[in-house]
This record gives structure tokens, C-alpha cells and sequence, in this order.
């Protein structure tokens, strides 16, 4: 008997239960978000966000001609670096924007091959689960975890380019299981941000993100069972991945994973196939981060907050009724435009922006998960990782 | 000053001295290969080749619905899982089938953006290479190396599915510089061929092959030079392969690497950035091929020779014209339709089927390429390494 079973399954993903397990503290003003709100969306059709400087910064990802700047990290070298890993996210991205789709960001993306037209006969809930676990795996995933449809993270609208305006959800209902992903980032190029070089990393990552999410889309499909791939688009994703038990929220705002800390992108797969759902994962995050400021410190911008969690809303591309550590989507974006490219600052300076198969730093993160967090943090400081390594030094490099 | 600057460099990568440096043994009867004599090619205009099971065998590949088979390795999860894991490469090989195009097998990738139009200017051929490649690495190759142009290895023709006959030949000339990447094969799944759940460790890798291939030729483009990525299409990569120092060649007509053994996807980007080659690489591959016959004896249909390299042509789909070790790629093939999908065994008994992360597999490795190579097949063949696992284990696996 699995000694788990008399203990309440966290079945109903929306209970207080189940919020207070993933430490999620809703109130009763929580409101759902719009896409349309995303900082994202917002550079292009609020006069408050969009500037010649973001309107510039969207040109450096698409016109590889120019020498946008001299600055070390920002030379022709590390853009077209940059822009050919978000090649092929690129590709699918535009596949269909003639139809007004950005899929993988404002849409999910097409089903393409239909499925069987009947369902494979699933044993249990726990078996499938166990096999869509190791097939997203060697399809390429980095971490997988399950969880349920909860209709509190999904946008109330999608965004659309073309008319500047909100346009319909399009996840269908009934899809009430979520596969959600998570894919490493490399350490190597995230030591050298900000940096266009650095964004390197954010681009290779969304496309392995992007073709692994199409291929467990697909095994699903083939199985017999609806299933819609989605990435940015269609929901927030940081609540369905701690919920699906693949890391801790940080002060940064960004997911802590236990494999590769912050240090990750999460994609998701909706679908209908039964399938048994993951716990929350505890490892000490909320506490280190209750004591850490160093991404608060190391932002430039000043965008991450340096006190208690909060239902603070610095403006409307922050989510209402949720108290958390908030960040201010406004400042840091316009860091990103006025450096033309993404910043990862706050990913490079965390502590848990290690490589655990070292023996070391999983020593460290378990040290972290102690009262001793402080003197883990201290050592980090005086250890002196987190410092910003020279691009040209990440180019010339051997091998 | 580099030692190796003194020895005659190979940048003929076409003179007898450089073949003679890969172990190749190139004749005066040497004939260029058209690509419609291979055995894929010929599965479809040619009668002898060509049969309904054959014909069944590439419907496995696009319907999902029917049952192949009810035996253990081919059942509805594991066509499921192997067609998913070829979806993203078949997404890329179809994009452009209205023109006649299966980009990736049968054709190059289009380039899709335009480069700056002006080529950033090189330090060196040395440095450029270096940057290549560390560039690709972090782009998702796992192996990677540079050799020349070499005419020798380019199909004559390309060939059109549409007509069923030859077409030009499209790299354009001018074009001298080759970087060929290996990408690996999964080793869990590669235990279980024959099975169409083994085969999805093809397809994942040809998907990972595809966006690596692409985002490194949009780099080059995107630094001003011309590049043009290619997988399994326009020229015959194992010999580039050899050339650019990523391994060996071994009897089962495979390329054998020192990092993964034969467990690897072979792709390349032709382009005419000037960057400096690799040279080839030995580490005992040929002398245990020669007292091995791991693969001989593996293979069910007989298809490897167990004798002497030589110049024999088993049939129109091999070379002519090289002394080395030949299969018989037809009855190699008619064994791939008759239980509808590929097959690996060669690559699963292989000796060098090895996780060489592992202290022990690289201890072996290095004894292997001393006179006890003997020794190293026999502890191999007595530590039980290359059996096959039934695929139900596999899907039983925990996680």
C-alpha cells in the first residue's frame, strides 16, 4: 500500500486545501488576468510601455544588419547568436500569423496530425501519468510534473496583434488535466547577463521548449485523447508548475526548481487523458528568499521588491488578489528595451542558480533548507558566485 | 607555438594524403552516388524494392489509428510515442511539399531570413571555427567538427518524390567549408530494438538534428556568410563525419564516436565562412571492427558482412568504387518493412554501445584500443552489455 494514500489527495486543485499546500494565499479580490496586460502585450498597444527604445529593441530580433551597439556582450557576434537560437521558435511563431496566431505566445499552438478517433484504454490514472512522465522525458523534457486545469490561472482573453485587442480564449473545456514542462537553461551564457549573448540562452531554451511540447502533444494525440500544446500563451504558468510540483515561487517571481533553480523555462500541455497529479515540493525557497535580496540588490532596474509578500499592485500587468513578492513588469521591460535584449539578472545573482550535479552545491541546497540558511547565503556571498563573467571571455573560451 | 604546425596539414580534404589519414580507400573506379539509388529513394520507384509491406510500413508512420501489431514493442503506446517523437523533423520535411520538397531527407532547408548582407570580418579561420563551434553547442549540438567541401561525398542528383526520378543537385558551389554535428541517440530506448518504441529514439533525435542544424546555419547567415543546413539530403555525411574528426567508421557501416559509440544522428551545414578543419580522430575502432562481429551476428537479416573489407557492391544502392565494410542495405531495408519500423540491433549490440560517462565504459574504451582488444570484447560479451529489454519494462520503469 502506498503510504500516501490515507493522507487527502490534493484532487481538487482550486480547494483552499490545495492552495495552502502549493502556499498560495488568493483573496476573496482575486481577479482573473487578461493577456492583454501582459508587459509583453502592452509594448504594442499601451503609449505607456511602447517607446522607440522597445520598438528598437523587438528590430534587434529580427534585423540581423545593423550594429545596434559596441559594448562588449553586443556586438554582431552575440546577436546573430542570440536571434538564431529563437530561429526556430521563431518559425513556429509565424507559421500561421497570417491568421492573426503567434503560437507559443499569444495562441497554443495548431494540433497538426489528428489522433486515432478512439481512445487507448487507460489502466489507471497513476499508470498513465507514469507514461506520459517518461515519454515527455526522452521526447526531450527536462523536468515534467501533472496537475489540474485550474481556471484561476487561465487569461480571460488571448491577445491579438493584429487589432491590438483582446480576442477569445481558445483552450477548449473538458481538458482537465495539465502537463506541465520545465527546460534548463545554460549556465554558461547566463553568467555573461545582461548581455545579448545571454539571451542566447532564453532563445535555444523556448525552442527545445517548443519542439518537445508539439511531440507530447502529439504522443497524446495519438493515444486517442485531446491535447493542446501552449507555452506563454493561454495561461500563467508559474501556478500550474508549482502545483504540478516542480519547484518553490522566489522573490524574483520566477520558479525555483530543486534541478536547475531558476534557471528554467515551463511550457505546458492541456489534455483530457486521465492522469494522476503531483504534490507541491517544499525545499526551503520560501524561507532563503524571506532572508535573500540579491536579485532585489543585483536589479538594475529596481523592478523586485525587497519586503514582505504583498498584494501590492505596481500597475495592471500585475495579477490582483494574490498575496506574493510582486515585481514591476513596467521597470524591468524597460531595461530590456533600453538595453536592447532580455535581462537575466535576477536568474544569474540567485543562489540556487547552481549546477547541482555538483556534490557541492546540492550540499549547499541542502544547507539552505535548514536554520543555517543564513550561514548558506553568506557562503554564497563570500564564495563569490553570481558575479558577472566578461562576454568575450565566454567567447573565447576553448572548445 | 602549436607542435602540430610542423605536420602537413590536411586542407586538401580531397588529396590521398588526407584519405589516407581517415583510412579511406578510394579506387580509380570511384563513382559519385545518386541519392535515387538509395534505398529509401528506391522503396518508392523501384519494384524490386518496393512492396505493399513496405508501403504499410511508411503508413505506420502517419495513421495513428489501426493496430500494427499485438506484439510487446509494437503496440498502440509505442507507435504512439515514436511518431510523436518524429512529428516536429515530418512538420519541417512537409513545410514545403507543394514545391516538390522534403526538406532534411530529400532537400536542404531553405534559409527563411536574410543575412545583414555584409560578412563580419574574420580574425582568423582558427578563431571563426572555434566560435562555431562553441556556438553550436550551446544551440544543442552535442558533437560537432569542420571539414572541407569534398565533391566526392555529394549525391550527383537529388530526388523528386513528386516525379519518381533525379533532380539537380541544389548546394550551391562555392560553399567550402563543412560543419557536421552528432547529436545522441537515447540509450534506454535503444535497448529495447527491434521495436517501434526503440524508433522513437530515431525520430527524437532527428527533431533535436533539425532545429541544431537550422539555428547554426542561421547564425552563419546571421554574421553576413552563406550557409545552407542539411540532414540526411545532398551528400553523404558519414565520410564528412570521418573528415571532421567526430570518429571512426565501423563494420556496420556507422559511424562509431568516442563519446557516444554508434549512438548518434549525423548532420551538417555547408557554408562558405572561412573556418579551419578538424582532423580525423582514432581511437581503435578499426582494429576491433576487424576481430569483432557483433553486428554481423546480431543482425536477422544477414545484412552486415562478416568478412574483410572490400570494394563488393551488394547492389545499385552501394558505393562504388571504396574498399570498406558494405551491407546490403536492401535486405537491411526489407526487414525494416516487415515489422514496420526501424531497426537498431547493429547499434544496440555494438560494443561501443556505451554510456562513456561512466569511469568503467571509458576504462573499457581505452582497453579496447590497446592489443587487448580481444580481452575487451570478451569482458563485453561476458558482462551481458547489449541484451535486449523487453519494451514493456521499459513503460514499466518507475519515473
Amino acid at each position: 500500500m502506498d503510504p500516501m494514500d490515507d493522507q487527502p489527495r490534493a484532487n481538487d486543485v482550486t480547494s483552499p486545501a490545495s492552495d495552502r499546500e502549493a502556499g498560495f494565499a488568493v483573496g476573496a479580490d482575486f481577479r482573473r488576468f487578461s493577456q492583454k496586460d501582459d508587459i509583453f502585450c502592452r509594448s504594442f498597444w499601451d503609449p505607456e510601455v511602447r517607446s522607440d527604445r522597445s520598438d528598437m529593441f523587438y528590430e534587434t530580433y529580427r534585423t540581423p544588419k545593423m550594429k545596434w551597439r559596441s559594448v562588449d556582450g553586443f556586438t554582431q557576434r552575440d546577436y546573430a547568436l542570440r536571434n538564431a537560437s529563437w530561429h526556430v521558435t521563431d518559425i513556429f511563431a509565424e507559421l500561421r500569423e497570417d491568421a492573426d496566431r503567434r503560437e507559443g505566445f499569444l495562441d497554443p499552438y495548431t494540433v497538426m496530425r489528428e489522433g486515432p478517433g478512439s481512445e487507448l484504454p487507460v489502466a489507471s490514472p497513476e499508470t498513465m501519468a507514469r507514461e506520459v512522465k517518461r515519454s515527455a522525458r526522452v521526447l526531450g523534457a527536462d523536468l515534467v510534473g501533472i496537475t489540474g486545469y485550474d481556471e484561476r490561472w487561465m487569461y480571460t482573453h488571448a491577445y491579438s496583434r493584429e487589432t491590438e485587442t483582446e480576442k477569445p480564449q481558445e483552450i477548449p473545456r473538458g481538458l482537465d488535466n495539465v502537463v506541465v514542462i520545465a527546460q534548463s537553461m545554460d549556465k554558461g551564457l547566463l553568467r555573461t547577463a545582461p548581455s545579448a549573448l545571454s539571451g542566447a540562452a532564453t532563445g535555444a531554451t523556448y525552442s527545445r521548449d517548443t519542439i518537445v511540447l508539439l511531440a507530447i502533444a502529439q504522443y497524446i494525440t495519438n493515444l486517442g485523447y485531446r491535447a493542446v500544446a501552449s507555452m506563454n500563451d493561454s495561461a500563467l504558468v508559474i501556478p500550474l508548475a508549482i502545483k504540478a510540483g516542480l519547484g518553490e515561487y522566489g522573490r524574483h517571481g520566477l520558479l525555483i526548481t530543486r534541478e536547475f533553480g531558476p534557471r528554467v523555462r515551463i511550457g505546458k500541455v492541456f489534455t483530457d487523458m486521465p492522469l494522476a497529479h503531483d504534490r507541491p515540493v517544499r525545499f526551503g525557497v520560501r524561507e532563503v528568499c524571506d532572508v535573500c535580496r540579491a536579485c532585489t540588490d543585483g536589479c538594475p532596474a529596481k523592478a523586485i521588491a525587497g519586503g514582505e509578500p504583498s498584494t501590492l499592485m505596481h500597475n495592471r500587468s500585475n495579477i490582483q488578489g494574490i498575496r506574493k513578492w510582486t515585481t514591476d513588469a513596467e521597470k524591468c521591460f524597460r531595461f530590456w528595451a533600453n538595453q536592447n535584449t532580455d535581462c537575466s539578472i535576477c536568474v544569474r545573482v540567485c543562489p540556487y542558480n547552481r549546477d547541482f550535479s555538483e556534490w557541492w552545491s546540492r550540499a549547499w541546497r541542502w544547507l539552505a533548507g535548514t536554520r543555517l540558511r543564513r550561514l548558506a547565503l553568506w557562503l554564497d556571498r563570500v564564495g563569490g558566485r553570481g558575479k558577472r563573467l566578461r562576454p568575450s571571455l565566454w567567447w573565447d573560451a576553448a572548445g
